[in-house]
């Protein structure tokens, strides 16, 4: 995963975050907690691994599909930048 | 939580499935694998957790929003189908 | 469609809005116009869809799936806004 | 727009068909047609936005991210392929 590896430690940190919210999920439903703090609980860690997703397909794009053997032109990144911001917008 | 009391098993069995997804990413994350791995981590994760969250919001307006101190007419159960049908197009 | 008939005018003009934005979008592909001016106005056009889809989901939760023979308790409300605040953010 | 000349006629005759469906629903409004045949005609208009939506996306990462002045690698063409596959998945 070469493209994270100076954003390694952030994402590590983000995925953690969810991780803990998941937990928090499982026990809110195994205390019958109300169904709004679940809905809620539920939601924000949804939230949060579509931000995580979208930053790693960011990640995707510029290391592995815009970056080979060569360069890519000025042309190519201010594409990519396009996809990017519509990957983003969708997966708020 | 009333209305998931039943399901109440079925449900925390999701969400726990839901954190193993998600200890799998970190795990992953923390490895440094393939770039392409983690996208299909975090996509399953985030597929099961959409799964997750419909079946959570059918739940919710079955019991919450549907049903008050009187019974709810076929009508309004028909209304609440097609906007549960919907929901659970779009958490695809 | 009772619920809708205070917004009706309102309704029909945002529809005929996305409708004009789908006529300037055949245009663009008609005139081979640039690739990302293309994008942009898909883009707006869905985002202008999807607008108008939660609002007519909020009116169906509102008018049909809430409102039947006897009117909802205080409760049922609380929950449904929360079902049109989720739906509208996945809808965005 | 270079990367659909080929497909140009199929991209304007799918936004065409969707020009149709908006047309429809503006009539349904004002017609005042049930709610949930105009559900049913906004949901229809919106899948086939995001299917549209999704197709532009490809050509444009396919046409404009990946080929610049050199030929991409297939490693590059591989990292494509699982983006496009996962913005496809989203956008359904």
């Amino acid at each position: 995963m070469s493209h994270t590896i100076n954003q390694k430690q952030n994402l590590i940190l983000r995925a953690k975050r969810i991780q803990g919210q998941v937990e928090a999920l499982v026990r809110a439903l195994e205390e019958e907690r109300d169904c709004s703090d679940i809905l809620q609980l539920m939601s924000a860690a949804r939230g949060a691994m579509n931000s995580l997703m979208s930053e790693l397909l960011e990640g995707h794009i510029r290391s592995h599909v815009l970056n080979g053997k060569h360069r890519p032109t000025s042309q190519q990144v201010a594409a990519a930048d396009e996809v990017i911001g519509m990957v983003k917008s969708y997966l708020k």
